[in-house]
Parts: C-alpha cells; structure tokens; sequence
C-alpha cells in the first residue's frame, strides 16, 4: 500500500480542507460532519490526482488496493455490496476541484450497474422501469465519458424511441422500450470501441476514476481555467459516494436550490426540482423544470426538511448556499452544498443583508464581493421608454441587455466575435462545449433550460446579458433559422435579449445608464470608510464628468483634449492649423480653436467643482487629425488612371489630393506611438499647448468670478527629460500670469505636474519632480514602453500565445505587470517624493480600475486611482480591499 | 572703475589661462612670457563677454574706461598713440574663445585709421599705396563687422578698379586708385547706414570690442558651436594688438605655418605665406599663398628666424603648432599660435613620432589623439586598379575620396543633403557662411585658396573629403555650371574627388577600403595595452568578420540574421515560409532556408576561428521581408480601374496583387518597433529560430571536425521576461543535443544569451540572468524604448528641435544617454551579475563605437563593445583612453 494517504472517507474531512478534497468533497465532509442526511461516501484527493499526471496519467502506487479498501468500509456503511446479487450498491463518480468548474469535468451516476445487478435492483424496488432508465443512463454516460463514444450515437436512439411511442419525456417510456434501448446502446459501445460494455462494476470503478482525473485537462476544462484564471496545476479530487435515486417515481425527485434569490439577492428557497429524474436532467436544461415552491404542494415533508437544511447551511457557511437536493421515496438527501454563485445585485444585496441581519461584519461584507463582477451591475439596460417589438419572453437568466447578430453554433460565434461583429449566440441548450461561442458572443439566448441550467450558470458568471427557457423559439439548426410567432429570423439578422426581464426583441435597442441600488451605495460607503487610495476619474466631457461625480469620483485623474479636437465642426480648424506652413498661419487657426476649447474646459470644471480637474495637454500625433494616407494615395491613382484614359475635370480634385497627400506624408510615422506627440508637440509648437492652457485659464477665472470653485491641474503628457517639462512649465506659468492679469482673478488650486509613461521619466523621477507638482502614471503607454510591446500590435499578433503558453500570467495592459512596469512605478514614486515630499502621485492609465492593480497602487502608496466612470464604484471597492488586505496581513504578520 | 578685473595685458597671462583669455590670448601672452617678438596688446575677458550677455548686450560698468587705461599703457610700450598726428597706432581687435573656432567670429585689423591717420601713415611709412591699401582694408572689414554693411558691397567697387587698370591683385592697384576706392566705400558707409564712417579711433575701439563679443552668437558660431559640442554659455575674450604690417612692400609679408605636416605628420615647417599681404589674405583663400620654403629665398633671415620659433614652440608646447606670423620690413613677428589642427593620419604619426622622440610618454600619446578624427583615416579611398577621368588637378587639402552631384551654393547642398542625396559642394572658394552646405556635402571642392583656406580647415576637421586650389575650373555661379578643359559641368551632374591626391575626376569612381599605417597599429597596440574593456565588432559577412578582425576586434558581438534573408534569392524562398498558413508549409520553407544559413554561419566561423561569434536569431518583423501595403494597393486601385474601363486581361494579376496584399495587411503594425518581432517571433513560430539553431550548429559542428575552433553564442532578441528566455533556452538546448548527437561533436564553447533593449529586461536582470549566460545591451532600441522615442521619427521631426533648443545635450541615438538609459545598463549589470557572477556583459548598440558612449561603458563594468568593423581602432584608443582617464582621476583623488 503506498505510504501517502489519498483517500478519506466523508467522516474525516471538513469544509477547511478544499486544497486536498476539492469544494465538492470539504462540502460533503462538512455536511456529514454536522449532521445532515449525506450518503454515505469517500473523497480521492487532489494529491492523487497530482501524482497521477505526474506518473503519465497512470493511477499511483497504492491508491487502487487503498481504494478497494474504503469501498469495503463504504458497502458495510450502505448495506449493500458493490455487484452484488441482492440489493447491489451503485455509486457516483464526480469530480470535485478546489475551485468550482460547473459542468467542466466528467461525472458518472448510476456505476455499479450490469446485466445482473440491473435485475437485482429491477427485482428489489419492484420498479422495471426505473432499474433500465438508470442502466441506460449509465451507459450512455460511461461510454461518453469513460470510452469516448459519441454521445449522439445514445440520444439518436433514444430520440427515435420517444418518436416512436409518442412521448415527450424520457420517463414516459415503457420498460420494454428502455430494455431495448440498452440493448442498442450496449451495440454502439461494442461497434465504436471494439469491446463490449465492461460488466465488471470493480473495473467500471477504477476506468471512472482515471476518466475523472483525466478530465481536468479536457479543453473545456483548459479554456474555463484560463478564462477564470485557474491554475493548471491544482487537479481535482474523485468522489464517490452511494447514489440515491430521484428517479424512482414521483415521490422522488431531484434539484438545486439557493438559500437567496441568486439574481436578486432577496432571501428565501429559490431554485427548481424535477420529480422522477436524476441530476443530470436538472443541470442540462433539457426538461424546464418547475419552481421549487411547487416542492411544497408535491412533497411538503421533503420541502420543510429542505427549508431546514438550507437555513442550517447558510448559517453554517455565513453565506448563501447552492444545494443539490435528492428526494428518494420522500426521504431528502443532500449531496453538495457551495458558497452559491449570484449576480453582482445578487452579491451585492446579500452581502448587506448580512451585516444587517449581524452575521458578517462591514470589512468582510465588503471581502465578499467580486470588484470585476460588478462590471455586470453598471451594465446599461434597455431605455425603458423604447419601444421594443418583443418577439418572446424567456427566464431572465443573466441580467443586462444586448443586440447582436443571431448566430447558431460557438465555432460561428468565435469566427464572428474575432472580427469584431457583436453576436448573439442562439441554441436549443447550451453545454460546456460551447464555451468559447459563449465567451465571443454579446449574450445567449436558448429555446430550453431553467435558471440554475449550464447557459444561464456560466453567463451569470461572467456577467453576459442571458434568456434562457424561451419555449416560443422554434431552432432549426440545419437551416440556420429560427421561427418565432410568424416570423423567421436568420443568421446575421440583429435581434436584442434583457437578460433582467428574459424579453427577446426584434433588431437593435437603445440603451442607458444604469442606477446604483441603495445596498450597492449602502456597501461603497463602507468602502470609503475603509480604503485609504482616493478614486478619481477619467472623463473627457462634462457628462462623463457629472457621472464620474455621481459615481463617487473625488476628482478628474485625466481629461483628454484631443477628443475635443475630433468632434466633426473643429476637425476643418484642426487641419488648417496643422496644415499651417508656418507660425503665423497656426496661431489664426489655433485662434478660431480657443473659444471652443474653454467652453470644454469650462464645461467640466462646472461639473467638478472644488475638486481637482486633471487636463492633459494634446498627445496624440498630429497625422491622427488628417486623412489616411494608404486612402489618399489610393484614390489618386483611380482619378489618375481616369485621367489618363481620357477622363476630363479631375484636375482640380487630383492636385488637392496630391498637396494633401504631400502633408499627411510629411506628418507620417514609422512608429506613431513613440513618435511626434506628447509635449515633442508643445516644444516644438509651443503656440498649440499655450492655446490650450489660455483656454483653461480663461475658462477657470471666468468660473471663479462666477463663485464656481474651478480647480484646473494642467499635465504635461509624455515627458523624459526634466528639462522638457521645465520648458513647458514656464509657458504654462507666463501663460496663468498673463490670464490672471488680464481677468484680475488669482486662481489658487491650480498645479502642473506631468504623466509618468516613458520609462525615462521613471528613472530620473527624482530630477522630473523639481519641475512637477504632480506626477500621474500613464500606464498604458509606460506599460507598451517598459515591455516594448504595441498594443494594438501585441494584443492581435502575440499576447494571447504569451498567455496561453504562460510566458506572462496575464495581459499586462489589463492587470499592472509588478515585476517590470511596477517596479518603475515604485522607484518613481521613491524618487519623486525623495524630491519633494508632498508630490501628489495617481495613476491614470486604464490599470487605474482593474482591482489587482489598485491593490498594487495601494501598496506603492499612491495618492489615487483615476478610471473610467463606470469603473468608479469597483475602484472604491477594490481600494477598500486592498487596504482590509493589508490590515489583515499586518495583523496575521504581528 | 569696475571690481571686476577683465583686462590683462599680455604680459600677465599664461597658456594655462585660456577659460578666462581664450586660447588666442593665452598664448600671444605664453609668447610674450617666453621672449618671443610679439607686437604689445592686452586681453578682455571672456568673463567680460559673459557679463556682456548678461547685462542685455552691453559692455559691463568699468569694462571701457578700464579699456582705455590699458590702452595707454599699450600706447606707451609701442610708443605710438591711437588716432596720433604722427606715427599713429594701429591695432588689430581679434576673438579667441577658448576653443578655437577658425573664421567663425569676427577680427578687426587696421584699427585706428581715418581721413587723418591713414595721411600720417603714409607721410611717416613714404608708402602711401599702404596706408590707403590698409585705410581701404580697415573701412571694409568694419563695415562688414561692425556695421553690418554687406561686404558685396565693397567688393564690387575694389574689382571694378582692378578691371579698369587691368590688374590681377589688390596690392597692383596705385595709390590714386586706392583713394578713389576709399572715397567710394565711405560713400557706400553713409549710403547704407546713413551715418558718415567714425572718424573717432577710440569709438572705432569700442564699437569693435562690441562687435567681436556679439560674434560670439552670430549664426555660424552656432552652427560650428553646435557641431563641435562646444557649450555656448564659454563666451569669447578680445584681443586688443598693436599692429605689425605685412603689406608694406616686397620685403613684408604674412603667413600661415605648421611645425609638422598637418596633413601627413611629416617632421618640418609647412605651410604658405603672401608677401605684401595681411594676415586675411591668406585665410580667405583669396589669393593662392606660395608654400613657405620659398620663404628662404625670399626673406632668408626672416625665415630662419621663423624655424627657430617654430621648433621653440614646439619643444614648449609639446605638440605641433599653427603659428600666424608677420614680416614687417624683414622683422618676423608672431602674432597667435597654438596646437595645430591635422587629419587623423598626422594625429597618429605626429603622437607616435612624438614619443620616439622622447618627448611624450605613450599614455600622452593615446590621449593626443581625437577617437572621432579617426573615422578619417577609415575612410576609403578610390581603387587604384580604377581607370579615372581626371579632369583636373587642385591641392590635396583634406584626405578621403567622394562622390556625388555637383552644387554650387550651401544651401542647395543642404536642401538635396536632406533629400539624402549625396553631392559636392563646388565653390570658388568657402566662407564661414557656408558651413551648412560643407556639413551636407559628401566633399569639397575650390578652385581657390590654400592648403590653409577655410574650405580646408573646415574640411580637415570634419573629415570630408577636399580638394581646394583648382584654378583649372572656371566656375559661373549665375548659370550654375563649371568649365573645365572643354566639358562643361552643370548642376546635378556626378564628379569624384580624391582628398589625398587633389584629383578632380569625371562621375563616380570605384572605392576601396583603406589600409592602416604603421604608426596607427603601434599606437593602437600602446591601446591594447592601456585599455581594461574589450573590442568586438558587428559582422554579417564573412568578409565583414575578417576585416573586423584585421582591425583588431576579438569577437563578434553581433552577427544580424535578417540580412541573410534579405538576399534577392532566398527572398522568394523566406516569403513563402512568411505566407505559409500552417506550421508544415512553413517547415517546407524553413528546410530550403537551412543549407543557405548553415553556409552563411560556417564562413563566418571560420573567419573568426577562435575568436566568439555572437549570433542573434531573426529579429525583424516578417513584413519587412514582404512588398509595400501602400504600393500593392496603389498598383490595384489603378489595375480596378482600368479594368473598370473595359481594359482586358488583368484579372489575374489583380486575383494575386489582392490576395497578396490581404497578407500583407494581416501582417501590417502600428509601431513594428515594438510589434512581433524578436523573440515574439520565436515563441510564436518556433520552427524558424529552430531552423537557425540547427545551421548554426551543424555549421560548427563541421567546422570542428574540419579542426577549425569554432565558437558561436546563440543571442536571443528582444527578451522582456525570463519566461521567454527559458521557453526558447530549452528549444536551443534541444537542437544543439540533437546536432551533437547526429554529428558525434561536442560543441565546448557554445553560450546561450539574450539582448537587453527592452526596459523590463534590464529592470528584472537578476530573473533573466538565471537563463543567460550572456548580455549584449541593444542600447539602439533600448533608447528608443526608455525614451519612449522611434528613431526614425524623432531624427526626422523633432530631434533636432531638441538639440538646439537645449533640451538633450546630444542625439541620444550617437552618445548614450546616461542619466537615463546609462541608469538601466548599470541596473542590469549589477543585477545580472548578482544572479551570476560570471556574466559575460556587453554592448552591440551603434553607441558601442562612440567614445563617450565606450567611457561610459567602461565605468559601468562592460566586458566588451561591439561596433561596426571601421570603428574598431576607433573604440580600441577609446577603450584605451577612458581606462586611462580614470587612472589619472583615481590618481587626482589620491
């Protein structure tokens, strides 16, 4: 036997040991452990799982004899033997991981099944009918699982003996019909694999469990772990446990509940049951099942035991519970229990309700919540003034809205996402196959399936907008097509889902801005109370301006100018400036510019008052500002070749295309990233960024004199060398005194400082910060520098490969790289404040509102955080977290 | 009286005074201290400049009366008396920074004349051809200085006279003519300034002191200050000199001569003088000036006395010397001398020959030389098997031969010189004004002046090729064409020149590379000796290797594959592998590549048997190998176009171009410097930089077993993170296994190591030595990166802005910059060496051929520098020099 212990039986384990028993077997352990009507079973552990990869998939040394042992304790336990003659065990072999993966390994029900035993059980429950509804079951799920059969194989044969007897339901079936349907399928296993169905429950056992360990790396598996950043090398646990039957006639039944309404938060039994079924048929959304409060018309003994359990358990857990239910002949048995997954609402209401209800306290509700789930929550929904052509109405499985083109398969919905195309992915059910389709598209809808089913599970999850159950569609996946009432709708035709009221709605949909509940502005209170980072915005308008406010922001972290140089009655003014041959020409277009640009300026410092406003001066290259190029040149040799033929009266058109195309290929870059912008522009066209700051000034005094607390802080992008900023700032100074002289107002808020985005400026922060008031990581551009990498570039071309091949753990334009790029972020921020001690240091690139980097930011000591509006709130939030996280470490450390 | 001392008469000054007299001052006053015949005069400061500027261009309180003191003083010594009714005094008022900047800033001789003085002149010298010829000289040079009348001017009217007498040569014209010409150019005074000439000798004084300090910033001074990295804050002293005259008769004269060859180094005096000539007439090339032997029948006294002098100073100065002298009547006068210009060839036989004579140590040796003058004597030269047209000979003033289309003003020069053309700058002869044209010429050529004409000093200087002197052409500035025996020449048309031969020949010659002189190896053996950091060089070729090694390098540093590729046929052969859409087309196309690869690597093995070749794996982005997006979309719209207009046939080509350049826009980047390239490349299609593994290995490989010491360094690009380095670490050990195995040789000396040119390579140098054996910092991209600058863009657009402006000290891209990308190569030294003490560590950026870049290198603890194979004994006597700097520092600080 071998010296390591990989197996415990479900009375020595507890909730604490996840790492070695999975969720699935701590749960199971715990549940036996207090008391709770679990059958009786063992976990194999992720260790042995490990060790089985490690030895080349082969089962470790000891682990089988060890096995066989426990399954001797396990039939003294049960009664009942494993193959045996009278009575024979079946038991369930399911996999389990440390961190939940629904639906993404392999899982066998019913094993311990033959041509005798099948008898034996048909014999002692008096019940034909079910004894080969499990028999079928199990061979179809074995073969799928264990032997890799096709699983269309089964359901073509079952589908053609439901036409045949006219039923709707698997269990509407004869015995007679389900004998044959077994004798099919044990045909398909000898055809498709060269061997006949294996009749011995012992080797059914041992095949079981090398297929779950197995199962970890099925490509599903892989892509939900790396979209869930999962690590590849945690494995999963094997549980095996005796079955009991949901299936054993209508005083049976089988289900999921949450102790909370997992969408709404609300508290109370929520969930759904089938009778006469087994789990799978819950969790696959092939049959709808009904609503759990039916439970207690159908089987009240049943439902008050399970309103017991599901109380016991939330207050075992301080959390909302997911519970997989079997009734057996009315008797009520729990087989998992898990910290429920739930919509950010969901999360958010509950983690409230229990500090509330003195369960949890402010610092662990504010623990509880995902920062990233509540995305879900700032989610736009549909205008409710719209009107909408609703086509259907379907379970509100996921909520928020989305149009997109219908598509019918996941391979389509990839190919489709991966252009850019915003697609909906439509389908009878949904399976863990089509996860990737899942992952591309802007939402899914499907005709089957209840809200706890595999669609609507997985799109809660990752926040996507989902209708599930929509009975009224008719898909006819061959033809592409679907029929809803009279109407056919094909693939690429636009229709919209809300997943908040489960409508499905002909073509596209306007959409707004979502509202904060008061639990979710109850919770981000608690997280202003407990961070210690500010959280500004960024906000290029005033009404993202007045949003970012309303969202919580203490202040603008950057506002873009050149956003305010696009809009289409400027662009001509811009282009004439840029176009200017000389100085004199550029300061009467930047002239005309002036006016509109303190109008911005005025705009937002109206909208913020007495907070600070950040305002970059123009970045981008100027050659953003003209027309293409390659588009130019291309249409010049149309009406050249025109010309040519013969054509008359291009001449006029091909000369100002051919000046034009002169200038943008004067201003064109080999590298546009690294090229002429930033302040390179304001030092070598100084009248540009002493417009902008005049417009700035102007703006702000006008407002002061008005009584508005206008606080204007100007930033200087992209400098490397100190001495560019120093040149800049005495503009920039001539400018405000110049301003103030001719207004007669003292403006007293108003800093200069500069973005951190070139690696230089990092190194040298000490001599940056003798010229800079402020310092504001642009992230972004120091993370493209300090990597090398161009995004846009990198993203289409590599990332995902460096990714996948776990060169880097994540892309580092979404998750700060504190290796590399932070690093320079902490020697900036040393060197600065070593400078001048009160600098003000944030960080404004897109990091500024993903959770890990504010952690980061946090720890580097910055002053605040600057994201995008909608991104507000989960700064807050994350910013308290990291702050809980560092006083629980400090005090764990003392 | 000012607290300020700014005044001092020769007789208190020293060489070793020039930051404060200027390097002219300092040594007329080194000259007075040691006996020789200077004319009296006295020094204002550079200090007192300094202040000019300060006060807003105005000549510091105390500074004029302080003058005029000192002028008495000066009067009582020459016992003469400024504006005196007899024998007046004349003096000279003359720049002298303290770098010598030749014709840059402004002189003024013959001070002290007017209507009265020039009668005394001539009543006291019996001459009065001299005193009106001096009177003339003086109004035109002041004028022109101080005035700022335009010299054309005045020039019109002396040419005028000396076609209407029929004269060749100023000193021709009578003393009537000379009167008449006086007249004339006191009326163009009044006319251009309307005011009449001063007539007051002390204000001429003081107006001229003005002048020559607001020369200081005048437009050329900058512009030479500029390319010779002389800071513009120094300042210029005055000097204030009695006058001695070389145009009073046949028995005067003036000259120019060097103690030593300037040229070659040879030992004796060299160089021309003019008799009945002042000291602008040989500078200006005006009249060509008769070598100075001919002095010795001339003048035979005056002559020896002028040897004597020379070897004096000499032997004080310890280097060879530009001595200005004047004869008087047969009396020789010095009038400035100081360490005399040569090319790179005198530089080096001169310091060696120095030291053979016993009066230089070999460390004064190594540091007399200038690094950057070197890339002279590397120059190459014309074929000496090539058939020349010469069509004209003039004097060999400045070695190397070039090529290029002939122009005949600076600013066309400088206008095709940024087209990138290359041409020659043909002129009668060169002023200081056309300095911009020299810098953008590949050459020079004059039909004017001497070997000490300013066209050859300048040249000289900068290392460009010229030929001056060339009285066979007849050049017609206004039809922009030149004569020469019959052939006309006109602008555009290509001709050579040789440098080292004065030849003048009809289009392009054929070069060859240049051999190195007996002198210039000894020296750069002392370098060997005297430096601590090694020289490897940049090789692609065979042939490039073993000139690398001819020059000294001990490895090479970076051999680049790409170019390899770039070979018209492999091209086709590297396009199919690009256009490839599966890893088994492209291996189809990668086993073609092979054998070509393998060839390339076993010559260049061979060349440097012994010796390390560091091979960088394939490092630009695939479309670089790929035709132009713009043009195949270009070519297409004109193809659709005719097509559109019912032009038959092109369907197919159309069918290509556009499925070509659908690739090609699949492949396009925003910024391909920071795009998939390098290692990307790699970690994305392995197989390439597998293929190159494996020629290189079974390059060496065979080469060993032909007993040839072969010692390649696989270099991995454009590593950012450990992980990439360790992925392909572990496929460049698997191939070399394999090779080993299949060829039975054991490859002893083969390293694998990456570039450090991204920035997050350096700042996590401790991770990425764990998996290097070696670093070569790309200091080219990591500048780009850590600046956040694309070379190509910023050299074009901004650059230069920066420069002059002050904001850099210097193109970042030519001397690496310290603070900031010198702080990230000290990071990752220090760090990688921690990791692993023994880390091989050096450079392959362009910067590792730059001398101050090599210093820096030096300090920082490289093991090597590696440059293209011409800079080698460039970076050898850099090496050199900088161990011997910090010698001499550690020594100082003893």
């Amino acid at each position: 036997m071998s010296a390591v212990k990989y197996i415990y039986p479900f009375e020595e384990g507890r909730s604490s040991m996840r790492d070695l028993l999975g969720g699935k077997g701590a749960n199971l352990a715990e549940m036996t452990h207090i008391g709770l009507p679990v059958p009786p079973g063992f976990t194999i552990s992720t260790e042995a799982c490990t060790a089985f990869y490690a030895q080349g998939e082969k089962l470790p040394e000891g682990l089988w004899p060890a096995a066989l042992e426990e399954l001797a304790r396990l039939e003294k336990k049960a009664g009942k033997e494993l193959g045996g003659e009278k009575d024979p065990l079946l038991v369930s072999v399911r996999s389990g991981a440390k961190f939940s993966m629904p639906g993404m390994m392999d899982t066998i029900l019913n094993l311990g099944l033959n041509d005798q035993t099948v008898q034996a059980v048909a014999r002692d429950t008096n019940d034909e009918r079910f004894a080969y509804d499990c028999y079928r079951r199990f061979i179809q799920m074995f073969s799928n699982v264990v032997l890799k059969v096709d699983i269309h194989n089964f359901e073509r044969i079952l589908e053609g003996y439901k036409e045949d007897q006219r039923v709707r339901y698997d269990h509407e079936l004869s015995p007679n019909s389900l004998k044959s349907v077994v004798r099919e399928y044990k045909d398909v296993v000898l055809r498709e694999t060269g061997r006949p169905f294996p009749q011995d429950p012992k080797e059914q056992l041992e095949m079981a469990i090398i297929a779950v360990f197995s199962s970890w790396n099925n490509q599903r598996a892989i892509v939900y772990r790396r979209q869930n950043n999962i690590p590849a090398d945690l494995g999963t646990a094997v549980n095996v446990q005796a079955m009991v039957f949901g299936n054993t006639g209508f005083d049976s039944g089988t289900g999921v509940i949450f102790t909370r309404n997992p969408a709404t938060g609300e508290k109370g039994l929520y969930g759904e049951y089938l009778t006469n079924a087994q789990g799978e048929d819950v969790v696959a959304g092939i049959r709808t099942p009904k609503p759990v409060a039916e439970l207690a018309k159908d089987l009240p003994e049943a439902y008050r035991r399970l309103v017991e359990v599901g109380e016991l358990l939330e207050r075992h857990y301080a959390d909302m519970q997911d519970i997989e239910f079997t009734v057996e002949h009315g008797k009520l048995y729990t087989l998992q229990t898990r910290t429920g997954k739930r919509t950010a609402a969901a999360a958010v209401k509950i983690a409230a309700d229990l500090v509330h209800e003195g369960k949890i306290s402010k610092p662990e509700a504010v623990m509880r919540i995902e920062p990233d789930q509540l995305t879900k929550l700032l989610h736009r929904g549909i205008d409710s003034q719209a009107k909408l052509k609703v086509m259907a109405q379907g379970l509100p499985a996921s909520p928020g809205a989305a149009s997109g083109a219908v598509v019918f398969d996941a391979d389509e919905a990839q190919a489709r996402g991966d252009k850019g195309q915003r697609v909906l992915l439509v389908r009878p059910e949904t399976t863990p196959d089509d996860i990737h389709g899942i992952i591309a598209a802007q939402g899914i809808l499907t005709s089957r399936g209840g809200m706890t089913c595999h669609a609507a599970i997985v799109a809660r999850h990752m926040g996507k907008p989902c209708v599930v159950g929509c009975e009224a569609l008719r898909i006819d996946l061959n033809r592409k097509e679907v029929l809803v009432g009279g109407t056919t709708i094909r693939e690429g035709d636009t229709i919209s889902i809300d997943g908040a009221t489960g409508q499905v709605i002909m073509g596209e949909v306007p959409l707004v801005d979502p509202k904060l509940s008061g639990e979710f502005r109850e919770i981000l209170g608690w997280c202003d109370e407990l961070r210690k980072i500010g959280v500004w915005a960024n906000a290029d308008t005033p009404g993202d301006a007045q949003k970012a406010r309303d969202f919580g922001a203490r202040g603008i972290g950057l506002c873009r100018t050149e956003h305010m140089f696009m809009a289409s009655e400027r662009l001509p003014v811009v282009q004439e400036m840029i176009l200017a041959m000389n100085e004199k020409d550029r300061r009467t277009a930047l002239d005309k510019l002036l006016p509109m640009q303190q109008g911005d300026f005025s705009g937002i410092l109206q909208a913020m008052q007495g907070l600070p406003v950040t305002i970059r001066l123009l970045d981008p290259p100027l050659h953003e500002f003209l027309p293409d190029g390659e588009e130019l040149a291309v249409d010049l040799a149309r009406l050249r070749t025109l010309a040519e033929k013969g054509e008359k009266g291009g001449e006029a058109e091909i000369a100002r295309k051919d000046e034009l195309l002169k200038k943008v290929r004067a201003l064109a870059e080999f590298n546009p990233m690294m090229g002429f912008r930033g302040c390179r522009l304001g030092v070598v066209y100084p009248e540009i960024y002493e417009m902008q700051c005049r417009a700035i000034f102007q703006a702000a005094a006008q407002l002061v004199k008005e009584g508005v607390d206008a606080r204007p802080e100007v930033m200087i992008p992209l400098v490397g060398h100190v001495k560019e900023l120093k040149l800049l700032r005495g503009m920039v100074e001539r400018v405000l005194d110049e301003v103030q002289k001719a207004t007669g107002v003292t403006l007293e808020h108003v800093m200069i400082g500069t973005m951190i985005e070139v690696p230089r400026a990092a190194l040298t922060a000490d001599e940056i910060a003798t010229e800079a008031e402020f310092f504001s990581f642009g992230t972004n551009d120091l993370t493209q520098m300090t990597f090398g990498f161009s995004r846009d570039d990198a993203e289409a071309k590599f990332l995902p490969v460096y990714t996948q091949k776990g060169i880097l753990p994540a892309n580092p334009f979404a998750t700060l790289d504190e290796g590399g790029v932070g690093k320079l972020v902490e020697m900036a921020v040393k060197l600065g404040r070593a400078t001048r001690p009160g600098l003000q240091v944030g960080i404004c690139g897109e990091h500024g509102g993903d959770p890990q980097s504010i952690d980061f930011c946090h720890r580097a000591g910055l002053d605040y955080v600057s994201c995008s509006p909608f991104r507000v709130p989960i700064a807050r939030l994350a910013a308290a977290q990291a702050n809980i996280a560092e006083r629980t470490k400090v005090e764990k450390d003392k």
